[in-house]
């Protein structure tokens, strides 16, 4: 107990972290907790938001305490965290269109670009921050590869001959990974002296966990609802 | 456990702390271990009254050690807890209504009066001190357009053309809204120097943590259970 440290009642990011990780715990027991009234074919679906969030809680709570501690950005949690539920998410997007004829190849395309995405984004961010503008280009054609493939690609082919109710799931994860997801690349250059072209946007870093912390919420717990949404309605 | 310290024998507002951690997480158990003897449709909603004390459990825990430490109200905590479970009490509304043909609007309108009661009085209460009287008022304004929804605006025609158990279970929930809730505002107004219209009242911060203690315990565990009951009637 002596361990516990006063807030301070201006500390925003510190509030967003300890709401992040309640709202991603809670998140998880309503995931996990609803599986049984799905029909057996949807419970994976849903059986996976609740894992993306449920990685998030833990990744949350130390999160928090980093931040406590040292009143710096935890960004070796933050990938550790994206480098396990963002590969999931894609997993999201094979299994809704598993029904539809989605080959296993299309899930570890988009799981291996996933990773070099965060990988080389991770060695722009803390390893080498010299040739921070490089490693951030390649993760961003990484990024680029991912929003192709479920836009336009063959996935956006699968889901348009699964039609109805995953068609339109389908089209919301879309927005989701091409706005939601965007919030991390703005973020990595604003925090990136000299970021664009040597432009030096001067953004705080803690003003940028705020932000991480809310689109986190938004894209985890958002994604796992609009899967819990598509499951409700193709149940019964 | 070298953490561990002793209670005093008279500290109330640490013995309510301590039931409430315990009684809010012996309600989560019994919302969802009976999840599984309801009808579908009837799951979501009493999955949703152990969120709220789930919820409300880990931040009791927090709030006791936080007490234990500091001798202190924790004011945060609160904050936190309310603004995941108030919203979540608002979503409960709906969920009975739905089968009345409750529209979502009407969930995130109550969603959206629920946050601005709660995160206008936390500047009140916590923020800006000084204009705490003028942070209330906003507060009070969004608290009455949700009692004025419920007890008779939408839900309450909702209620009526569902009539039955559901209007029955929709009166009390009516109850602890009006009266139930009451209890925080006048905290509020007791803890705050020169209150109303100057009056000081010179209410102990501690007294109205005990208060605040059997209020949670009763709004969240026993709205949970007029829902579980609900459910009991529906099912079968
Ligand atoms: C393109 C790009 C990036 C993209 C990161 C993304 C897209 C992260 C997504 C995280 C998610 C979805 C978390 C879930 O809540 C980095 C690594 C910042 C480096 C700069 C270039
Ligand atoms: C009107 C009003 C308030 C209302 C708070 C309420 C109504 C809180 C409800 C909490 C619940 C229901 C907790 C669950 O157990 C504040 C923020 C004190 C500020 C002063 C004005």
């Amino acid at each position: 107990l002596s361990d516990m440290t006063k807030m301070a009642t201006d500390d925003y990011v510190g509030f967003t972290f300890f709401v992040g990780s309640m709202a991603m715990m809670a998140a998880s027991a309503f995931f996990f907790l609803s599986l049984n009234q799905f029909d057996k074919k949807w419970r994976t679906s849903v059986l996976v938001s609740g894992l993306i969030t449920f990685i998030a809680a833990v990744h949350y709570f130390y999160m928090r305490d980093y931040w406590d501690a040292f009143q710096e950005s935890p960004t070796f949690f933050r990938y550790v965290d994206w480098v396990l539920t963002v590969p999931l998410m894609c997993v999201e997007f094979f299994l809704i269109l598993r029904a539809a004829g989605a080959k296993r190849s299309l899930m570890w395309r988009l799981i291996f670009f996933s990773v070099i995405m965060l990988v080389t984004g991770y060695f722009g961010e803390a390893v080498w921050r010299d040739a921070s503008w490089q490693w951030g280009l390649i993760s961003g054609i990484a990024y680029f590869v991912i929003v192709y493939d479920i836009w336009l690609g063959k996935a956006r082919k699968l889901a348009e001959s699964a039609g109805g109710e995953v068609l339109k799931a389908h089209k919301i994860l879309c927005w989701f990974v091409l706005v939601g997801w965007a919030i991390y690349p703005v973020g990595y250059i604003l925090g990136t002296p000299g970021g664009l072209f040597g432009i030096d946007f001067g953004v705080d870093a803690s003003f940028m966990d705020v932000v991480y912390n809310i689109g986190d919420a938004v894209n985890k717990i958002g994604f796992g609802l609009v899967i819990y949404s598509l499951a409700v309605k193709s149940s019964k």
